[in-house]
């Protein structure tokens, strides 16, 4: 296979022939979501390809024009690794330079190859379950500064578990969806004895990574932590929304719950696990306390992804950097996230969804969260022309971005964007 | 409309031409999945009543066939109240003594009548998020006290939120699947400082009602409580099975996960809000405080429902009761749920599912969990023969069942039951 693609591929395009993603697209000509790919510019509709018997002969993939051809990657997810990887190889090979099958075929690339500004993109998935994990030991330890004080800032169970919670699944949207201002229950302040109702006043970002299931496993029966790394189809990026006056005052004791289900946005095109492989890199040590058996990992597993937040406010014409993270300061894996949530016997499905909670590294700089950059609301995020933030306004966007690089090529996640718009409820309704 | 069905059904049957409920079946000889009601001792398989032309000009039931084929109800659910009423009120008309039309059709009764001996329950719905609220008053108050004390024993928002947190749906099992043992971390000791691994030992039942979301709303836009009734489909029993022990060790900060997601029972049939509304009463009084107006109830809204639990210890050979409840004790109605649900703008589909949390009385004989009856594992249960439990061990048996009743006739909703089979992982594995 050509490292180089016969389509132009820009030096900072985030889909080089390295990446290979899968997504959902639908366009103004035919509106029935289909599966594709991204390189460079271009989607490359690969319900098409099939259909033009570009796909068959691959192990595992028996009915290529079925699986891409419907609204979700869901069945694709389904059919394990080794036919993810076997795709995956065959579409470098067909967007390959020198390689003349779908180079040469002018009728089907002016059918399949389309520009990335004519696709509307959809949910990569039906998401059956989404479970929210809270495993940056530099985001735990902020929060609970925050509201435990320095001495008692992480958890007891912290370190021996990597905690996590059911999410909604409802609620999770593509990029590029607006997000409702949620209204609810909140105290009008911190020694306050009874909630008022009215819009959030404290809405924030959170940012993630999701992790797709691709094989399942059967309830009742857990997935080794060695084997963990091929029940995951890919990852994606993640804002997980949070209203964090309304997650305040309802949490204890059973966890968040309308403070995030108002919306949670996902970049639409998911990144294997095999586009990722060359940027394995080794996690945070974890020898004190180490974990339990069923949670050892013996190989590589974190993953280098540099992640970028940036804010548009309100009015403002640009987008302004507010944290720079990477995905490797994660203390907990998602492989042992994957084989914590299963060893209860938990059954995952094809297309659920993971995410890895807030993503913050040890500087200022580098918090996943308006929480922990502004300090809980005390120190404002200064952007140019004097506008200033403690949490977000009605009309700011908030893009994420994430990026993988080595000496020879980039791989990028495309883009996780959504803007904020006003609540429908006023105070008291 | 006759009240009776020219179906014999005995007196104490759950499933008297007054209740109509719906769920998915199969048989031996037709394997796929389809809609079908219970009339005393048979399944009316729906999907052949839908073909004979009975379910024909219904309003907004296009396609009964279509709609009573498919393997899940979420398609009827999405049609809205009028057509399951009105869909309920036909088949009511066909099952009548007086009614000639399926009365005499012995071609037709003989394909759409089947045993419900014969008859293979499936999920009625593809669920595709499950909540789980902690809505009753007394059960809240028996765990705060075991865990807080009596002086704190209610959380200071537990009187002005219907708490909730998201459950794991694909984890819901239909009555009559055995449940795993779950294994997990736990403290080996109240004050220890580091878990261990194996089985759960105190792995627990919750008595819940399950609700299920009829018509849905949009992300961003709140169900008034006005018009919560309209969005739900129906009722059904639910055992809500519990580790406590994962659940004590993993629960805070962000709430139970592993010691619920292993198996959560429902009850195969989903009796309608008509077939209830003769036993709609007055809830618990909300007057200190009143809750904020988005949840405030303007008509009756609890239901008077028994709700029984029996288990029968593995090594018997019979069921004995251990908690008998009801659902109207309930603080927060099953419409209040669903307004707070959604007052953040969080969007239900239908097919979802809510539950009302363990449901316990103000005595001892009606708590709903043996957290609860055994006083957090001090209070021997004593069954006959001298059999003795704290939790459930391997091979017990638990079955709920649930029924209203009034001068004239009783409705039931089957049973949900299952069985506790041993864990697949040893200690330290």
């Amino acid at each position: 296979m050509s490292t180089e693609s016969f389509v132009t591929v820009s030096q900072n395009s985030d889909f080089p022939i390295q990446n290979i993603p899968f997504g959902i697209i639908s366009t103004a000509e035919k509106q029935e979501p289909r599966a594709a790919t991204a390189i460079g510019d271009y989607a490359l509709d690969l319900s098409e390809i099939a259909k033009a018997g570009l796909l068959n002969q691959i192990a595992g993939l028996e009915d290529p024009v079925k699986v891409f051809s419907e609204p979700s990657l869901n069945t694709f997810m389904s059919l394990g690794r080794p036919a993810w990887r076997e795709t995956r190889l065959r579409i470098q090979k067909l967007l390959s330079k020198d390689e003349p099958t779908l180079r040469d075929n002018s009728q089907l690339l002016e059918k399949a190859l389309i520009p990335l500004s004519s696709v509307k993109m959809h949910l990569p998935a039906q998401i059956g379950d989404y479970t929210d994990f809270y495993c940056s030991r530099e985001h735990a330890t902020n929060v609970g500064i925050m509201f435990r004080g320095k001495d008692n800032a992480l958890q007891p169970n912290w370190l021996h578990i990597p905690v996590g919670y059911h999410g909604r699944a409802s609620s999770v949207v593509v990029s590029g969806t607006d997000i409702r201002r949620p209204a609810g229950q909140r105290l009008p302040a911190k020694d306050a004895k009874a909630p008022v109702f009215g819009p959030s006043v404290r809405l924030d970002i959170e940012l993630e990574v999701g992790w797709f299931v691709g094989t399942g496993n059967k309830l009742g029966e857990r997935v080794e932590i060695k084997d963990a790394k091929d029940h995951i189809f890919g990852l994606v990026l993640v804002n997980d929304w949070s209203a964090r006056d309304i997650q305040a005052w309802e949490y204890v004791p059973l966890g968040p719950f309308l403070g995030k289900s108002f919306g949670t946005t996902i970049s639409p095109w998911i990144v294997t696990l095999d586009a990722l492989e060359p940027f394995l890199v080794d996690g945070p040590s974890q020898s004190s306390p180490e974990p339990l058996p069923y949670l050892q990992e013996k190989q590589p597993s974190a993953y280098d992804v540099n992640l970028n937040v940036e804010i548009k406010p309100a009015g403002s014409s640009k987008f302004e950097t507010v944290a720079v993270s990477n995905l490797k300061y994660m203390y907990w894996s998602i492989t042992q996230q994957l084989a914590h949530h299963t060893v209860n016997g938990c059954n995952l499905r094809p297309g659920d969804m993971g995410a890895t909670g807030t993503i913050s590294g040890p500087e200022k700089g580098s918090f996943g969260s308006l929480l922990e950059i502004t300090w809980s609301g005390r120190d404002k995020i200064h952007f140019e022309n004097g506008v200033e933030r403690l949490f977000l306004e009605d009309g700011d966007e908030v893009k994420i971005t994430g990026e993988c690089k080595n000496g020879q090529y980039r791989i990028g996640f495309g883009e996780c964007s959504g803007k904020v718009l006003p609540c429908l409820y006023a105070a008291n309704q």
